[in-house]
């Protein structure tokens, strides 16, 4: 790669500072809410009409996205080229459902060819649990799977699992019954256990390095309960999911192995074996391969250099518009759905993980802001909730809605003239457009100021294909704004340091450092 | 109540806006950390020696704290001064766990008399339903307990519950399940019904107003299920928590009701009915009344008008000069128990709804920023997930970490040297002193620059009694905000307009706004 520049290092940077915030009222009128639609992938497409930036400040975002080559960016990182600096790696999550830019070939491997052999390994895997021809050492059918994994081994299967687990069960598809250990907190897993019964409890164990000192300890854990049961052999229920370089591979404590590579960063790897086996296991392999394919479509479409047709690049630099020029440092992510109840949780991780950083691929301090605050719940649930603040409080918060027009469920009777659905959508519609154009009042607490921007995500149905576009679209703009910041948005060495002062608590002797040594004694850490 | 001025009208602010933050190395010591402790009630104590505020700021924010009479506004609140200006309520939130400045009277009520006979006729039949005196209508037992609310009706109650369901489990007075329904898409009540034998399920409906939307709209979608079981008769399976002037009160349709009043709002409701009913049921009432005098403990000491006493108050305190005088726009709440899985997001909801607001309680238009953007997940999970933002990121996010000593689960074997909860305390002792430290390294991406402030709640266990202390901590220190803000915190005219406007969408012909018509013609919702 030749050297890359930041954002505000384009010529067209002091431009758009000069841009204004646009004025909503007047300006959010029907034929821009038809014509401000861009296709995302999965039947989803991306809404901005109600974002507060004006179509001349979107030309000068789209000239920087061209001067930055975030699309040719892209199309590198997909072909194999190293782009985590930093960690010397590849980054080539993409390839786990597809092969963007053509097949990646290197030192005699074919890259997809072994994450497709995976998956149908795990599909096969997942088949013979499902129908009970893999059972519990005891012969009793397996009823539940839980996976052991912490951050992006748990945060993204989670709410993949979730965001499915009602679709699954209307589907007929649902054979077994999800549940995440992540926490080193013991009460999660014992939480999680006294749940289960050890002789039809299947466990998961993801980390891909082998040495995750969380999901190590809930493995002894989870093991010293298995082993309560004196009729069971534990390691006839557990699975790993890893690297093959790790303690973990091929290692005859595990029923079977699954593998990742780590050109594949944790926050990044639902697509892979990671979310594969917990997912086709629960929700059958062919809701993954649907999911991965909608994944896919985000991918291809995320490719177009031109910013008018590729919805995560919209969204990357709409998205940082807001941050450096609009000088906005939070993000709400409000899923009108239920099942996308933790899809604003993993997103933290994604967008605060990649994102969050200071210096950029040079080690050169960022000269504007990076990553914003993530977070969100689902509306209407919001609503009642945090939504007050976001109408009358004192900053702007941009917002990211996600809807369907269609429920997972069918039950749904009529109340007072509408049913549910079209109440839940009725509620979505009308936010966008309280929050954009606000209303005046005599009482100054009954005032709403309006100018509050927002995008949608808009999908049918939230089913396996569009539940893997929405991933693959927010893993992409993620990776544009790192582009567009130059800085590294797959390391975290930001985890380090916390990692190395708790081992200096847990060593003998106990930590040097004085204030730490207070804080453990305070805690009843040593 | 003499008209009230906000923190930037006192004569010291000019002082506080001078001041710096403090640099924490060097300031970080053995005796600053055990100093700077405060007790909070439930054997509960606030540490602050990691803020980065030095103890003369801290003198200049105790001054204006006197100057505002923070403590005697929360006096005149819990003797029933009118408070809430614009609905003209009293806010009497504390009532239902005690009288933290006497008794109330007023037109012959004794208003505690009253709360305290809810709780006893909640505790006797919560009796009647965990020993099967009270069955469903076949005669079965009751197994599960849903409570169907939004808000404040679903957010407090359940962050409670989560939080001592295995503190129950092991001490053998777990007798029902918990669930909640809030969300008006019906894949929320579709999901939780799916797990349930109508036989057997009990549901508690929460609306203090017996309006709300979505909680009607979820009854009817119940009671629609509850009907499918031809030998069932529903109101055997529904109870109520209202007010006494609502339609749901001393309605046949419920096997009972039980009551609370308009000024208790839904977000300082938890310790009233409604959260009472389904804690008294589900952990019974002995660990609901603890948990009552745990926050009683926490509204005793928030009396005092000695900052350097006053737990809550020197919460707030500090938070007023990192919101106000360091420009910090967000707080991230990091709870080291995974039983407090959802408590950030009832203080989403207690801390956003009350102080998002723009205007003062006289309606002018408030000169500093008011409430900041609450977010959080338990640790250690969030390490592997936003935390890389919070240690490298280019803003300070002031961090609230609460601990405790003691797990609520006996089962945590020891594995490679240490038991899961000294790994637990380790982390949170290492991350207290990483965010504040910080680490040089002669590569960019590995520095940690410190100076990352955070207090720490800790306490001995999460039971009861440490629960309902930490509940009310939180209530009042955000009470004690919105008093410098000088702004009302017990109203939420921000969820007003989004209401209207849903209204109109589902009418009959549609709304008449062209923007809304075509929002929610594109979302299906006409």
């Amino acid at each position: 790669m030749t050297p890359q520049k930041s954002i505000d290092e384009t010529t067209v940077w002091q431009k758009i500072l000069a841009q204004p915030a646009q004025k909503l009222a007047g300006a959010l009128t029907p034929e821009r809410i038809k014509t401000r639609v861009i296709p995302a992938g999965g039947r989803l497409s991306f809404s901005y009409a109600a974002m507060d930036v004006s179509d001349a400040t979107i030309d000068l975002l789209a000239q920087a996205s061209r001067e930055l080559s975030l699309t040719d960016q892209f199309k590198a990182v997909a072909s194999g080229s190293i782009m985590n600096v930093g960690e010397k790696r590849m980054v080539l999550h993409h390839i786990a459902r597809g092969t963007p830019c053509g097949a990646v070939l290197k030192d005699g491997r074919d890259y997809r060819g072994f994450y497709e052999a995976e998956r149908l390994r795990a599909a096969v895997f997942a088949d013979k649990v499902r129908s009970g021809d893999i059972t519990g050492s005891t012969g009793k059918r397996f009823t539940n799977v839980v996976q052991i994994g912490i951050g992006g081994s748990d945060l993204g299967p989670r709410a993949m699992y979730l965001a499915l687990e009602q679709w699954a069960r209307e589907h007929g598809s649902l054979a077994l019954k999800a549940a995440f250990i992540s926490n080193v907190d013991p009460d999660d897993a014992n939480g999680v256990l006294s749940t289960l019964d050890p002789e039809t409890s299947l466990f998961i164990l993801v980390s891909k390095s082998g040495t995750t000192q969380e999901t190590l300890a809930n493995e002894s854990l989870v093991k010293a309960w298995l082993a309560r049961s004196k009729s069971l052999d534990p390691s006839k229920h557990l699975v790993a999911v890893t690297s093959e370089t790790s303690p973990l591979a091929r290692n005859s404590e595990y029923l079977d192995s699954f593998y990742i590579d780590d050109f594949i960063g944790g926050r990044y790897s639902a697509t892979s074996a990671v979310g594969g086996v917990i997912l086709s296991i629960t929700l059958g392999p062919d809701a993954f391969l649907a999911m991965l394919n909608g994944a896919a479509e985000a991918d291809a479409l995320a490719l177009d250099a031109d910013l008018h047709k590729n919805a995560a690049l919209m969204d990357a630099m709409l998205g940082l518009f807001e941050r450096d020029v609009l000088g906005r440092p939070s993000v709400a992510v409000l899923p009108y759905s239920q099942g996308l109840s933790r899809f604003p949780a993993h997103l933290q991780q994604l967008d605060m993980e990649s994102n969050g950083k200071r210096v950029d691929r040079t080690g050169k301090p960022l000269a504007v802001s990076s990553g914003p605050v993530v977070f969100g719940e689902p509306g209407t649930n919001g609503q009642h909730s945090f939504y007050q603040l976001l109408h009358q409080g004192t900053d702007i918060v941009p917002l990211q809605f996600i809807g369907f027009k269609k429920n997972q469920t069918a039950f749904d009777p009529e109340f007072e003239g509408s049913t549910a659905r079209r109440k839940l959508n009725a509620n979505l519609a009308a936010q966008i457009v309280a929050f954009a154009l606000g209303k005046d009042d005599p009482e100054p607490n009954k005032q709403f100021p309006g100018g509050r921007p927002s995008s949608l995500l808009l999908g049918e149905e939230l089913d396996p294909r569009a539940l893997g576009a929405l991933l693959a679209h927010y893993e992409n703009k993620v990776m544009f704004q790192g582009f567009a910041w130059n800085l590294n948005s797959f390391d975290q060495e930001g985890v380090q340091l916390g990692k190395k002062l708790t081992a200096t608590v847990l060593a003998q002797g106990g930590p040097t450092d004085p204030a730490l040594a207070a804080y453990a004694k305070m805690l009843g850490a040593l």
